[in-house]
């Protein structure tokens, strides 16, 4: 591998020169750096990126904080912000929080501590002034806040569309599922839904429930207990949905006959469900594509038109509701 | 924020004195370390991670390759192997290499440029003699090779398990799906199914199937057209037996009656199918998790016992497959 000494050496400059021209920082006549140019070039000299960081204190590196990878929403998601990022040479450093700010912190001190020149965050445990003591360009994904650049789908919206399309196919004891309080998104959808619900003559339970398998099997087994006579479901996510649908199956309700279910996310399962997810679509690919996209504008301090960007959300119509009647 | 100058006024010594101890390199009289380390802890210093690691030519990260963090066996394994690593302060890099040489070989690139102090690869379609080059430790995951240190499932008795299993619950016509030809695991597990068929006094078909979510919609679909008469399906993965299984309900077979079906991965959605699914258990997290344990070994130095390391798989009985007979 050819070093910056063997670049000076075939360039005849001095190391100094050499440097100058890769930070492109100092003056170097220009003839110099075409020789330097010329013999990058010629030797496939490839910069060590530590010793590029240190001086010019920048390295390329992102880095992305997630709540948990092994929720299916969030490899779409990054890896959204990671093809974004490719394509400009950058990477990223990935950290999974688990909603503790704990961790976050400590993942924003590596983050920094490697000269990130950028972070992504699906979490916001921490206080978000922990964020502005950084000093680095931050984008907050698929969290709504007003305060700082984010990326987020129309929580608000979705809610009500899921509670809209249930009502109108004729459901009319709904249990509404809420989740974690902590997550705005979680937040969003829910107010949605219960705008919608209070505005038709339909009976509703809400059921808060968290965003684990494990708690959603739990969640299922209990809800049909408690709520045998519910004739609709408006899940948290399609995780809790693919669980109410199973036990919904398995205690031998009829769906969408007897029973109708509405996700949300449209994680890639869901079309493999059965019968097929009718579920709130958030185009989490997208949004970490958006993401990675506002954050290069912020980095490169590029004139932003919009710093909160929400994305659309529609209603993928599957088979766990029913057709529309005519006159619906 | 604290530098390694207030640390050198607070100890009274100098800056070179500081690095010394925070590096732990060259003499430095003990209580000299004891001053300057009690500056360290009163002034909460934490050295700034690229400088130190231009100094000792180490970082604190690892570089981590996956195929697709969108298939959700790699977020299992993700976690594993991030952490174990977070347990001794070190942190990942994140690439998904697509199965695309060109993208391993880009982000191993990246690896090195930044330092990184080991690798752990989940794909390689490089030749293995490029990860020799790099003179970096390296962990293969979920990829079995005996030249270079390894953590896999045993595919070999996972297929025959599944064939087994499937026998023996009385499937006669059986549809074994084969993965991708260039994944040395998906070989195995198909190898260990076709020696256990072969064995046996059954009908079998070998469909040649892809791992990603379209395909294996496809692929469902035009199974059951050419061979209407299959009464058992071994998947290569839980993805594909999902959409088997999907298939098989919309058009009217009676599962686990009339066509039984193993998946393999044991992926944690599978649980939640319905019917839900029968399948071969791969221990994801913890094979993360041990590469992360052989890697450490292997940067400190330490003796390794076992260079190659094979986790159990084990059959996960649902209920897409039938109950033994007790002749059975």
């Amino acid at each position: 591998m050819a070093t910056i000494r063997d670049v000076a050496k075939k360039a005849g400059v001095s190391v100094a020169t050499v440097s100058r021209v890769l930070n492109n920082k100092g003056y170097t006549h220009e003839d110099t750096r075409k020789l330097v140019n010329e013999a990058i070039k010629e030797l496939n000299y490839k910069p060590n990126e530590v010793a590029r960081s240190l001086f010019k204190k920048k390295s390329r590196l992102i880095g992305l904080l997630l709540p948990d990878i092994r929720n299916p929403f969030f490899p779409e998601l990054a890896r959204g912000v990671e093809d974004e990022m490719q394509e400009q040479g950058l990477h990223l450093i990935i950290g999974n929080a688990d909603e503790k700010t704990e961790k976050e912190i400590d993942y924003l001190q590596t983050f920094k501590q490697n000269n990130v020149i950028g972070i992504i965050t699906a979490t916001n445990q921490a206080e978000t002034s922990y964020y502005d003591n950084l000093s680095i360009p931050v984008v907050f994904l698929d969290r709504t806040t007003i305060s700082h650049p984010s990326v987020y789908a129309d929580g608000l919206e979705g809610g009500r569309i899921a509670a809209h399309e249930i009502i109108r196919r004729g459901s009319k004891r709904i249990a509404l599922l809420r989740g974690p309080v902590e997550f705005q998104t979680a937040q969003d959808r829910f107010k949605g839904a219960v705008d919608e619900l209070c505005k038709a003559n339909v009976d509703f339970q809400v059921i808060t429930s968290s965003f684990s398998f494990h708690d959603a099997e739990v969640m299922a087994k209990a809800l049909f207990e408690k709520y045998p006579e519910i004739d609709g479901v408006i899940a948290s996510n399609d995780l809790s949905a693919a669980a109410i649908l199973h036990e919904a199956l398995r205690i031998g309700r009829s769906i969408p006959d007897d029973l109708q279910i509405i996700g949300y996310d449209d994680i890639p399962l869901s079309k493999l469900l059965y019968p097929p997810l009718s579920t709130i679509r958030q185009p989490a690919y997208d949004m970490g594509r958006e993401a990675a996209r506002l954050l290069l504008k912020l980095m490169n301090k590029k004139p932003i038109v919009e710093n909160n960007i929400q994305m659309p959300v529609s209603f993928i119509e599957r088979q766990t509701t029913r057709k529309v009647d005519k006159n619906g």
